[in-house]
């Protein structure tokens, strides 16, 4: 494990900063919020690389509208396919998208590979779609991608806050810099998730309100783009990052 | 582990039916649907277990408004608490709802553990709130609980399909029993979910309303019964169980 985990810092030593966007449970719009992250950040003008480590449900290539799985040209290394402008990898492209229940020591392998095997180059953000929960991938991703800066996401949900609260305070117990939490999903004025931030001692960045047109953009990003979802996000990625 | 199998299925076998509650994703619902499934059933008269497998984001004591998490009272086994007459079990009773990040086999463990442990006696149900997605925990109970059906959400959306269809082929693979399809959180009269079970040969039960309301009955098991998500509910359940 150890001669990887150097091959993987080798991998990401010209990328200036990786955003981890992780979410306590599936759901709550983590997938979307990392595409339409490197989206925006992209039409910025920035280099954007994106990695969907989201082995238990792979979300980013239907968000993207990907659906060649063909396995991506090798070269010392494999290259990100250019999805959009983005530098884009998954899982599925291992997978060919079939369904595939990994188990532990197999997940923590694939997720390995991913890291030690693709080719970034220069990027000035890495967005990755973090596996939901903190389970052993997400524990796996922590431990490997040492330079990760973590954005969490929720719905204004108790539910989703009992599991989001289990994240924020396993990042805070491992010292790991949270760059704040987006409040996806909208609906009312509840201030739930803006409260617990302050007291928790988070970035609250700011809130998405739901948008219920937004499934009909799923697949094509330029639709993304113009949605009410995206006009939200968009302040939040201007002000904070 | 054999030993363990046959003090699992002793402890269920006074259970008529095991519905487990899954999806292929998280964040569509399958707490609210496994919990309402539990109460409706309860108010219908029958004998009702609930046991929450969710480990990586156990949200059943949310909905049910359980906080006393104290270990459950043992005798031969561990008796389930009786929460709004129903016998309720949850990982949350071994964790007492700390942030607990289990790797691989430690989760294995929990879940033989608690099916070994638990003493459900008679029961008409028992609804299983099963982990998200089709990993190693998922695949676990599948093993453990050789007599469950299964109950399938999805939301009506192609990134919760993809997920939803890749947890059923596993279960049409594997050959076991599914109920049906529910559809959680319908905003429209988009036909995805209905049209894709009709396909794969599943049984679509019908759909549940996005209802905005819903989360103010978080907590509460009475208020619950009473919102527009309960009253669509309980049609499929008079109608399919």
């Amino acid at each position: 494990m150890e001669v990887r985990t150097s091959v993987i810092e080798k991998r990401l030593s010209k990328v200036k900063r990786v955003i981890s966007v992780a979410s306590g449970k599936g759901g709550v719009g983590k997938s979307l919020v990392a595409c339409s992250l490197a989206l925006s950040l992209s039409k910025k003008g920035y280099k954007v690389g994106l990695l969907d480590l989201d082995l238990y449900g792979p979300s980013s290539h239907v968000i993207l509208g990907v659906n060649d799985f063909s396995f991506p040209e090798e070269e010392k290394g494999i290259l990100p396919y250019d999805i959009n402008k983005i530098k884009f990898m998954s899982i599925v492209y291992f997978t060919e998208d079939k369904p595939a229940p990994l188990r532990g020591m197999d997940i923590t392998n694939v997720i390995i590979e991913l890291l030690a095997i693709t080719r970034w180059e220069e990027l000035d953000y890495l967005i990755i779609d973090m596996p939901p929960g903190i389970g052993d991938e997400t524990l796996d991703v922590i431990h490997l991608v040492k330079k990760s800066e973590f954005m969490v996401v929720s719905t204004p949900s108790k539910v989703a806050l009992a599991a989001v609260d289990k994240l924020l305070k396993v990042l805070k117990e491992l010292k790991l810099p949270v760059v704040g939490v987006v409040e996806n999903m909208k609906i009312d004025d509840s201030t739930l998730i803006k409260d617990y931030s302050k007291e928790q001692g988070f970035s609250y960045l700011g809130s998405i309100a739901f948008d219920k047109n937004l499934e009909g953009a799923i697949g094509f990003p330029e639709k993304l783009m113009k949605t009410g979802f995206m006009n939200d996000f968009d302040k939040i990625i201007t002000k904070h990052l």
